[in-house]
C-alpha cells in the first residue's frame, strides 16, 4: 500500500491495468498527468471516450472506421474484386504503409486459437463468406501472420471459401528484405527455398 | 500516417505523449482500451480528470493529497518536530514503505537544476522556512538524492536554515544492504569509508 491520495492512487490503477506497464510505471505515468495542465487530462480523458464510442466496425471489411463505410471499402480508386484478409486492424495499416495493395481488406479481429478458446464463430469469418458469395470477388488473399495459429487460420479458410468460384492465395514466405541467410530460421530458409523464383 | 480512424488515432497521439511511450506502444495501448468494456474506458477517463482536480498540495508539507492537510500533517502519532525534505511525493512513499521514520515530511517538488532552468522559487522552499521559522522543528533531515542536484539542493537549504536554531542533517551515504562491494561505485566508496561507524 502506498501512500497516494485516493484520486491518485485510482489513476495508478487505472495505468497499471495497461498492458506491459507494471505499478512503478503506472506510478510514474500517473505523476506525469498530475504535472500536465487540466486541459492536457481532459482531453486524453475525452479521447479514451470517443475512441470506444466512436469507433466502430466497417460493416463490410470489418475494419475499425469512424461510423459507416471505412475510407477503403468506400474508394472507387481501390480493385473491388480482390480481398486481403489480416487478423487485425494494425495489419490494414501495416499494408498500406508498403503502398502496393489497391484492393480490399477484411479484417477477421483474431485467428483461430484453440487454446485461447478462439474459435470460428469468435471471428468475422461470415461476413467474409457473405462478402465473397456476393460474386464479383475475383482472389482472396491470406495475409495472417506466419505463425501456426495464422497458418491453420488461412488454411480453414481456404477450405471454406473452396465452393466459391474464388482464386485462394497467400503471401509469400521468405527471406525479409535485408536480412542475412545466416540469421534465418530453419523454417523460413525451407519456406524461401521451397518459393524460389526463375529469374 | 497511419490508416485509423480520427478518434483512435487521437488515442494513439494522446498514449503516445506519454513519457517512455513510443507510437508502437501507444497504438498497442489503444487497441487494448477499444478492446475493453465502454465502462473500464470510462472510468480510466473519470480516473484522469479526478486526479488532476482532486489531488492538491498538502498545506504544510506540499506532499500530493486529497484535499486540504494531508494524512501524515495531521496525524497526532508522528514526531512535528522533525521534518523530513525530499524531491518528490514519490520519495515520501519509499521513506513510508522502509516504516523507520516517524516525524513530517516536505516535499520539495523538483531539485536546483540551472541546466533546467529550475532556480529556488520553483521549489517548495519558502513553505520549509515558513514551517521552520514557527518554531517547534528540532531537526530537519536532508533526503533528496545523493546525486549532484539533491546534494547542491540539500547544501542551499541548509545554508538558508542556518539563521534558525535547528539541528540540519542528511541521510547516509553508504553501500546499499545486500549491495557487493565489488560492484560499488568509487563515490559511493569513499562515501562509506567517510562514513564508517564504530562497532
Amino acid at each position: 500500500m502506498e501512500h497516494f491520495p485516493a484520486p491518485l492512487e485510482e489513476l495508478v490503477e487505472q495505468f497499471a491495468k495497461l498492458p506491459g506497464v507494471g505499478r512503478k510505471s503506472a506510478q510514474r505515468l500517473a505523476f506525469h498527468m498530475l504535472g500536465q495542465p487540466q486541459e492536457a487530462c481532459e482531453r486524453f480523458a475525452r479521447a479514451l471516450v470517443n475512441a470506444k464510442t466512436q469507433v466502430t466496425c466497417c460493416p463490410s471489411c470489418q475494419n475499425f472506421t469512424a461510423g459507416g463505410l471505412c475510407p477503403i471499402c468506400a474508394s472507387q480508386k481501390r480493385d473491388h474484386s480482390v480481398i486481403c484478409v489480416v487478423a487485425d486492424p494494425r495489419d490494414v495499416a501495416a499494408m498500406e504503409r508498403a503502398r502496393e495493395f489497391r484492393g480490399l481488406y477484411h479484417v477477421l479481429h483474431g485467428v483461430l486459437s484453440p487454446m485461447q478458446h478462439v474459435g470460428p464463430d469468435d471471428l468475422a469469418i461470415q461476413p467474409l463468406l457473405s462478402r465473397v458469395a456476393k460474386g464479383d470477388i475475383s482472389e482472396v488473399i491470406m495475409a495472417t501472420n506466419p505463425d501456426t495459429e495464422g497458418e491453420a487460420t488461412a488454411l480453414y479458410l481456404a477450405r471454406l471459401l473452396k465452393p466459391f468460384d474464388v482464386k485462394v492465395t497467400r503471401l509469400a514466405y521468405g527471406i525479409p528484405m535485408g536480412g542475412h541467410l545466416e540469421f534465418a530460421d530453419d523454417a523460413t530458409l525451407m519456406r524461401a527455398l521451397e518459393g524460389r523464383l526463375e529469374l
